[in-house]
């Protein structure tokens, strides 16, 4: 394709994703489709000769969007809000028009500093010191990885230089709560460490940690001859944006010398808000911060965040410097391939440098503050409405809720949760995702999305109302 | 920013991008800015207000721009192709504009089905059996960490669900050659295999490793009470595009029961056409499979391609299954979370879709076959050239060139490579990255990007010429 059939095609596209966005009301939230429906309209074998433009531009109409669930909907209430903000978007297409990539600072010097300028304008902006470096990684799955390795790395004494994990005298353990997100099991699990070394700390009422449990836990594993390594404390859960005491935890972990990973994927957007940060208070004492501003906050995905304390100990674990990636300036730049596991980087920092400036700190305060808003007005209603209850507190902007009419309990109770929810998702004003919480099923309610004002907010309760108590 | 406004900055940002791609010929290849330089030109602390789209446009011109090494450029030939071609540009563009997440099928179920046919149908363009499922990953980096965590638990029967590596009883050892890209000494790294336990087979004067090498060492580690688990062939090496023989490292994988895991990261691209598919002989006995099509075959960063013989394997190492995820469908979908590390997901295979449409299997094979006369055009006009040696053989579309005027050797001669490159460099006229063959420097130059015509490489050939005979 030559840049003027681009410049022509492209023209077509911008109005397709501007009318997609604005009637984007107008389907329902949650895909009907049956699987392999989709499978079934595409052709088994790639086609052999140049297909036209507007055979491509007719399928996005007739098999991709029914085949969606979207995201960006203004009554999209599940998983969590994952924003592409639309200058964020624009950022993101300079990204992949330029077609440039970051192996090392000499193959494209813009995306590094650019990079290394915004990720320290969001350290500002979250009220963190000026102690920390940031680098944008893709998931934080996949930081919660690197924290993980970077831990065992520290408590090895860098055991990947000689005989690797497997020559360890003792086991080493690994500390989270059963509230974590699962990519903390998982990132345990590939790092090596194995299932046996993961101790699920207990958590109180509110599913936070319980300090006194995870000393005790350290205690026990000491004394047993294993060597606590690393702890994973969680800022806005999944389930229930509960808070582990980050402050008790940071005490715990710098008394043994164990790696502090704080994981506020969810909760690190609010953290542009000053009157949120109790809810991350000792985040200073971590070793290493994983946040998503591809939720909450706006960044198209995929954009994390990835902070360490000691960049020097990141880039020991994760460097490596074959001679057809050296330049004249090694030595005076930062080579972000030593920051992560891919060598490969998109220019990832445009989508946030755009939404940044194009919103202001000032317009995007003030979006979270309306969620947050709307997510306090939702829990007023609900906590008044005979028959519902608000299950856990909302400290942010997802609610745990569930009718419970007189009479039901137990798994009659979860049957008739599934149920209703399933009407509300297959009716199409809304999506909602259920979820277990302290062993049965609740429905999620998580408020974000950037199209979601209060009316939207109004119309998802009476549609939980019509549903469940039908 | 509303989806009016999106469509009217949409359109002039489109032009941009045309216009950039029109006249890319125009920059000096490589960016000639110093450290720090772009960092200073952007304030140090974030927009507290919003500002206007025109600013943030005008700093693309001001900042970014100069400050890009331009992988599109026809004279473009350091590193590896990296084409991001228009029609791919456009497929990424719907999936930014859309904004839609595959944590799972249900999730937006078009995401994981138009995944499926996509990577079915490259399987098929490459001439790949139909025993291999693929799935998209970020980077060949990314998919060889996968890979290696799964030979690790296969040779391990999973010790990821007990004690983990650190619970194993004797070491486990993994073999490449010194060719073999960096990322497989950082994978087995990060996988806790340990530097000694990485063994580096020998390899013959085509950089080629050598089977019996590989027979002695593994026989050796046997002996020793070590146990072999995985081999990494290439398939066209970074430095040489030197080339692995398969099928003879397949049989002693065979024989030991060792997972073969095949880089073909650089080469891949290259086995949609038949003719070269004696390159990758025995891949079909390969466990796994690095194919990246975000390199020379035209899908925009990022798109790499990782195939396994056993499904169910990846996914038993890879799986979450944590409630908020669950849904009805699940048993009779495909959750790619579980294909990979990270959980979320964007719409990937749009990119690749629209590439392989717009061109058509017939389209992308003229365009490679193009790059290949390309190259052994200029291999031969240098082995013609006095004082010239093209140093290793030229299967794909990479040259390893010295210039070697009379008197010249060892490290005066290196002094020499390394200058008249860099004056190539810094001339503007093409952008080439040198490094080390067999203890020495060498250049490589990497034919490929898309718009590279004859005419691009014979004026490299003469830039060379000047700047190293001068």
């Amino acid at each position: 394709m030559s840049p003027e059939e681009f410049r022509a095609v492209g023209h077509r596209l911008i109005d397709w994703i501007a009318d997609y966005r604005a009637r984007v009301e107008a389907h329902p939230v949650m895909a009907r489709t049956e699987p392999g429906a989709i499978k079934k309209q595409l052709p088994a074998t790639p086609p052999e000769a140049a297909e036209s433009f507007d055979a491509i531009l007719r399928d996005l109409d007739r098999i991709v969007v029914p085949g969606l669930s979207h995201w960006q909907h203004p009554r999209f209430f599940g998983y969590f809000p994952c924003n592409g903000s639309l200058a964020s978007v624009l950022g993101d297409y300079v990204s992949t028009g330029l077609g440039v990539l970051g192996l090392a600072w000499q193959s494209s010097p813009a995306l590094t500093e650019i990079e290394e300028v915004v990720t320290d304008w969001m350290r500002m902006m979250l009220g963190l010191s000026g102690a920390w470096s940031g680098v944008i990684q893709d998931t934080a799955s996949t930081s919660t990885l690197v924290a993980l390795i970077s831990a065992r790395e520290r408590t090895t004494g860098y055991s990947l230089g000689r005989g690797g994990l497997q020559a360890e005298p003792a086991p080493l353990v690994v500390y989270t709560s059963a509230q974590s997100h699962s990519s903390v099991d998982k990132a345990a699990l590939l790092a090596g460490f194995g299932r046996q070394n993961i101790r699920v700390v207990p958590h109180d009422a509110q599913r936070a940690m319980r300090p006194e449990a995870l000393a005790a836990a350290i205690a026990a594993d000491r004394q047993a001859g294993g060597r606590p390594c690393a702890v994973v404390a969680t800022a806005g859960s999944t389930t229930s944006t509960a808070l582990d005491p980050i402050d008790a935890v940071a005490d715990i972990a710098a008394k043994h010398g164990v790696w502090l990973h704080v994981d506020a994927a969810m909760a690190g957007s609010a953290m542009i808000l000053p009157e949120c940060r109790w809810m991350w208070d000792g985040v200073e004492r971590a070793d290493s911060l994983v946040i998503n501003p591809h939720k909450w906050l706006g960044a198209a995905f995929d954009c994390t965040l990835y902070y360490v304390r000691d960049a020097e100990h990141l880039v020991r674990v994760m460097s490596t410097n074959p001679s057809y990636l050296q330049s004249a300036a090694d030595g005076r730049v930062k080579n972000l391939r030593d920051w992560g596991i891919p060598l490969g980087r998109r220019f990832r920092a445009l989508k946030l440098w755009f939404l940044i400036r194009e919103q202001g700190v000032s317009g995007l305060q003030a979006r979270l503050r309306r969620d947050l808003a709307n997510a306090q007005h939702l829990a007023d209603s609900i906590g008044a409405a005979p028959g519902w209850r608000v299950l856990a507190p909302v400290p942010l902007q997802t609610l745990c809720v569930r009718h419970e009419p007189a009479g039901l309990d137990g798994e009659a109770l979860d049957r008739h949760t599934l149920a209703w929810v399933e009407r509300v998702n297959r009716s199409g004003a809304a999506y909602l995702t259920p979820a277990v919480l302290d062993g049965h099923w609740m429905v999620r309610v998580s408020i974000g999305a950037e199209t979601t004002e209060r009316s939207h907010v109004e119309e998802l309760w009476r549609a939980m109302r019509m549903e469940a108590e039908r």
